[in-house]
């Protein structure tokens, strides 16, 4: 069994290889169509689509999984429209594969600048949410990129169906099946199996678990990027607008809570701490959101204490960990330290303080006056994400078109030698 | 002993993660203080390094190790002046850390862009040549990083000279020491510690032989920049002007044989091979070149047979494989095969070729008309180089200020929320 999964595996890679070479030399017009393509075969099986992802939605029922996993495993015809969309919002992206930029000449006569080229070949793991193999399919296409996608198990039904979609309208383009597979079991050997085709695999993107991620650099040579906690703060300092501050930082939290994204801890200067406090504490706690908070904060508004272990907790549920600190230094030497370098805001009418934190804040995003919740590919305008980096090579923050693509050199002669 | 030297190696990385928060957001004003302190320190120690290199040399000699590695490790005026003019060069070139880019509204509200940031602590594992500590040094600090640097042991005594003129640099700029350590040790046990402190190190960046890097790759978890092979390839074009390909092919081979951008297979269409191959055979056995063929070389210059094994290898000397092909789509199928994705040149007069060639040789350099010892970080006006990167994820190619910084997002709002 561990044999064929293996035999099974080394073949995906090496057709995965040849489809690269394929695929990263397409024309622009080809791949449009091969997204047109995929989007009109998605719309046709809507049925089967929805029969499939039924099928799905039972096994999880059956199994007593949570109502969240649940909601997002459901497609409905909605859920189908998105993805839809979403594939014709990635073909309408400007062709990233061929760009050439910053050609200048040098002193000894030669013109030097860069080609975006696609990677080659990107393996994606990742949760139960059956969106995400449209997102990464098609994302990897327009870069030219060949994929391999192992999707959730429990997504098993929907995966497939969607799957066969993207197949149909690669081969109606005339591009090669194999730029994208999903592969056709969720043996947890596949995956050790994945991570051992550095000859084949360019970059690894796992979304997931904490577990898996760290399995993952590990136990593997291929370079990973990773999408690691969110721990996100909202820092409202002392020159905030109160209503702002309150509006941000409970749309941080509320909007939605399962996502990384979303503020887990609320950072308030002092001098605010009542103003700001006290009616934010309201409104969070009728929506049913638990509050723990350092001593200054319970002093303010009666609520659990914090422990240490707080501070460093992704909740991805209705808690938020409070603290007042004495200054914007502060704040950030708490989001340095704790944070997950994932996306952390300011709120602040401060022109100099609002320069500050952005400069001195180490994260994938940071931001001024805005919810944390924006941090997401589509809201960034790429179209569509693979995930959030929270690595700080290659990519940060939300990774599009340009995280999966990288930079040669050009060099044009005209018959240049070197002299040393 | 061992026990020491973690403790040692991990004060190391501690002091440099508090290091880098420092330079990190260092005023431009403040670095270009401490590189022309840095090379202030290293003119006013000339005699000191020229007594401590001379310490290494003797060993050498004494050790009885190769003449091209004791030219290596050679510092006499010429080269301490060529390092004080490399602090100088990098000294001038334009202020990477906050550059800001690509600004633009979102229709929600928001304005996104990016800001380009140090990557935070970077440790450079390096060979013999003393002159890399200065070059990774200057290239660090500019970029606002911490390094910790692991120079060869032959060079042990001429890098502890160069380092105390950093450090003294470093303090007379006010800037703390720690930006640049190099260690203290030449113990194989350092470099074992060193990799696992991916709590304090970013980025890895090895120059040396493969079997350090791929010890690097397989035992760390920190990400490397890998420095591998370089197989370069010169292809002769049927449409090639010949004496152009000759002084190309020529300079590509012999300027410099034991570098990493010297030219180790010579392609040449089938057309050409007759008049491009036995003038430059002529020239390049007179130069001390060992010609190994093809069948078809052979029967136009005798030489060796090359076996199979030869356009895999990097000779790093006096011994060139060449190969004539059929056309220009075998010379580019022999390339992507056998290469190692580093350097790789066309000599044509062919426009659509020209074109071809550059979009479909996956190498990290990709030149028409030029030679490929120009695959270098000064030659392409980085300034200096940290080294030559042949991984296709973050940097490609000469890694220079732009490959130890990353970009992280930065969102303008005026009090924006999101409504999923």
């Amino acid at each position: 069994m561990t044999n064929d999964i293996a035999t099974y595996i080394a073949d995906v890679g090496r057709n995965a290889r040849a489809a690269s070479r394929i695929i990263g030399s397409a024309s622009s017009a080809r791949k449009s169509e091969a997204l047109k393509r995929i989007a009109a075969a998605v719309d046709a099986a809507r049925d089967n689509i929805r029969t499939e992802n039924a099928k799905d939605m039972a096994a999880a029922e059956q199994h007593g999984i949570d109502q969240p996993l649940i909601d997002r495993l459901l497609l409905n015809d909605k859920g189908i429209d998105q993805m839809i969309e979403g594939l014709l919002q990635v073909d309408a992206l400007r062709e990233p594969v061929g760009e050439m930029s910053d050609f200048s000449y040098r002193p000894t006569g030669i013109q030097i600048g860069k080609m975006r080229v696609p990677l080659g070949v990107i393996a994606m793991i990742y949760e139960s949410r059956p969106n995400v193999t449209v997102d990464a399919a098609s994302l990897s296409l327009k870069s030219g990129n060949a994929c391999i996608l192992r999707g959730g198990s429990e997504a098993f039904h929907s995966n497939q169906a969607i799957a066969a979609c993207v197949s149909q309208g690669l081969a109606a383009a005339s591009l090669p099946e194999a730029t994208v597979q999903l592969l056709n079991t969720t043996d947890r050997a596949a995956v050790g199996e994945l991570l051992k085709l550095h000859e084949y695999v360019d970059v690894i993107v796992p979304r997931g678990g904490k577990g898996l991620i760290e399995r993952i650099s590990n136990e593997s040579r291929i370079p990973v990027i990773k999408h690691l906690d969110g721990i996100c703060h909202v820092y409202v300092d002392a020159d905030a607008d109160a209503d702002m501050a309150v509006a941000i930082a409970y749309n941080s939290k509320v909007e939605k809570l399962a996502v990384c994204n979303a503020m887990e801890t609320l950072l308030v200067h002092e001098a605010v701490a009542d103003t700001v406090l006290r009616p934010l504490a309201d409104q969070l706690v009728q929506a049913g959101i638990e509050l723990r908070g350092c001593e200054r904060a319970q002093a303010v508004v009666p609520m659990h204490a914090a422990t240490q272990a707080d501070w460093g907790e992704e909740y991805l549920g209705p808690i938020l960990s409070i603290r007042v600190v004495d200054d914007m230094a502060a704040a950030i030497a708490h989001i340095n330290r704790y944070g997950s370098q994932h996306t952390d805001v300011i709120v602040t009418e401060n022109y100099t303080k609002s320069r500050a934190f952005i400069a001195q804040v180490d994260s994938a995003s940071v931001m001024v006056n805005a919810s944390t919740q924006f941090a997401d590919g589509f809201e960034y305008g790429l179209g569509a994400e693979v995930g959030i980096s929270t690595d700080k090579i290659h990519a940060r923050g939300p990774v599009g078109l340009e995280g999966l693509t990288s930079q040669k050199y050009v060099v044009y002669g005209h018959g240049e030698i070197r002299h040393r």
